[in-house]
């Protein structure tokens, strides 16, 4: 049984758990608060992000170790065939699925999440004092240029990665649930990046998310609701 | 024929330089300036990042994507097997050597590189004012403790990543060699990481780097000598 150290709104272990539940694969989960990383945790992984997924008591750290490691080892087919599942396509196409895939763990990330994360869930979960309301701006005003950049892609290809569901979709739903739960999606202003976004919702994986409840802060009720 | 848009001294840039070079593969070079990003760049790598590989009219944009193409599709064998030799390994001791390169495309590039190369390269180049001195003493003393890991990993296998020399070591040594050209790599302090960069400094696919000259700023004599 594996097992993967996460925080239940961290958008890279969302990532991990949608690819695991995509193949079918179950795992335990541990959760791990990323304002209070601690030695024990930076024995596992000295870089002290999340997410790590433990597998015979070898630690595979980080989103893309671990989504190579699972394309390189899951046979199991579940909704998405995961061996092809998560890059498919030709080498052309895979490489054009991990740019997206990389421009939504990193780049979103750095630009939307990080912001809006830690001013509206980290710093009042760890009480470190009031929101820089500057960064909420700032990370909402990011947020509305990248929905602008999914509802380019859908027009142009029938997923964000190509014309196959893969780890691009993946990544992206991760990062934009995490910040759904907060109610911070103007999923209105953007109806083909909503059109998207409520093909991945529907599926089975994403359901485990959508029951996810972070003690203080409760999501909006279009959170978990099919119809948003 | 490809062609990689890359900028000499970029580090993400030169570790595909290596990883081409280890394989055998001759590419054109067509530099870009960091600095300088263009809307025509934009077309072709809309993050604004280097390196872009250019295949078949295709881009391959970024690193990752770049190396995981190169992996998938080179068969050639060059002093490094290039398509076992990127990643090492069975599927576990190459998410080790994926982590390590991570570590250091991410980790050491937001912490040394990007302090030290804006501060000493680019804005020099792009006459963007005076160095911020705050911000070269925190890159210098982030690159001692990522000396102390590269000694660390030293201690404990043959190569960074494993041990197998791959990937790992050609991003690492691609970001050490960039800081190099600028004379800012304390390499006597740390014995047992200039042991391991004297490895990988003279082998062939390291040459054609050793030879780069930005203009206005000449690397200490040290940068080309393999007896450093």
């Amino acid at each position: 049984m594996w097992t993967l150290l996460h925080y239940p709104l961290c958008p890279a272990s969302r990532a991990v758990r949608l690819a695991l539940n995509e193949a079918g694969i179950e795992a335990g989960l541990t959760e791990v608060k990323p304002w209070g990383i601690t030695r024990e945790f930076l024995d596992v992984n000295p870089a002290g992000t999340l997410p790590v997924l433990l597998v015979e008591a070898k630690a595979v750290c980080g989103i893309y170790p671990i989504v190579e490691y699972l394309a390189e080892t899951v046979v199991r087919e579940g909704p998405v065939a995961a061996r092809s599942g998560y890059w498919p396509g030709n080498p052309l196409e895979r490489a054009e699925a991990r740019r997206v895939a990389e421009w939504f763990l990193r780049k979103f990330d750095a630009e939307v999440s990080q912001y809006l994360l830690e001013e509206k869930l980290y710093k009042p979960l760890s009480r470190r004092g009031a929101p820089d309301l500057d960064a909420i701006r700032a990370g909402r005003s990011h947020l509305r240029y990248h929905l602008s950049y999914v509802s380019f892609l859908s027009e142009h290809r029938k997923w964000l990665g190509g014309d196959h569901p893969g780890f691009a979709d993946l990544a992206a739903a991760a990062q934009f649930s995490a910040l759904d739960y907060l109610g911070e999606i103007p999923w209105n202003d953007f109806p083909e990046a909503k059109a998207w976004y409520g093909r991945l919702k529907s599926r089975p994986s994403f359901r485990p998310l959508l029951m996810d409840r972070v003690p203080g802060i409760n999501p909006p009720d279009s959170y978990a609701n099919l119809d948003f």
